[in-house]
């Protein structure tokens, strides 16, 4: 269906929330801990995903942008599309300082840029 | 600070969940039960609020552009400003036709134009 005709998909963040991520192998390599919203637009920042056994930092948690997480009904999770080298060298910190109720517009622009995802902000 | 510095605000949807809701008199009013993602978009499609003991409606549940959310820190809640006839009035379904995978273009678009939320979709 056209975009224009407003199809979309929908889905609660309740279920979103403790879903696993697999690598582009197939293998888990994590899940998302939480979703992160923008306060003062309608925005996603971003979902919080913890890789912590697979990448070896336990305290570490990451933040992508919701275009990264590629839901696939095979694996029943999302799929990140990066190597494990490219996740250990993505921006990732504690989850109270990656949801801070001041937004972190640094960080923010960090995590889009790393992933290359687009910026829904000015 | 301005907008285009990227300032922002930013909030865990485990913490939006289950945050009570107020109506501007200052009475409690409902709770936010979950919120619905858009999949294709970057966008918040909207929260999911049960009213259910202020409206005397037990199995329905509203659907609310995240913009209508407006946060007071004085309340701990979501300030919705709206009378009771306009909540009675306002779309309402059953959690799981709201929060339908497919998504409810229709749906959607019928409770953007009852609160006159801004469209995020073409």
């Amino acid at each position: 269906m056209a975009m224009t005709t407003g199809h979309t998909g929908a889905i609660r963040a309740t279920k979103v929330i403790g879903t696993s991520v697999y690598n582009p192998s197939g293998d888990k390599i994590g899940k998302v801990e939480d979703v992160v919203l923008d306060k003062t637009s309608n925005n996603i920042m971003f979902a919080v995903v913890g890789f912590g056994g697979f990448l070896g930092m336990n305290e570490k948690f990451h933040p992508l942008p919701w275009s990264t997480l590629d839901y696939q009904k095979g694996h029943d999770g999302y799929v990140v599309n990066m190597t494990k080298e490219q996740l250990q060298a993505a921006p990732s910190d504690g989850i109270n300082e990656l949801t801070r109720g001041d937004g972190n517009s640094a960080l923010r622009d960090e995590v889009y840029d790393y992933y290359k995802a687009p910026r829904y902000w000015q």
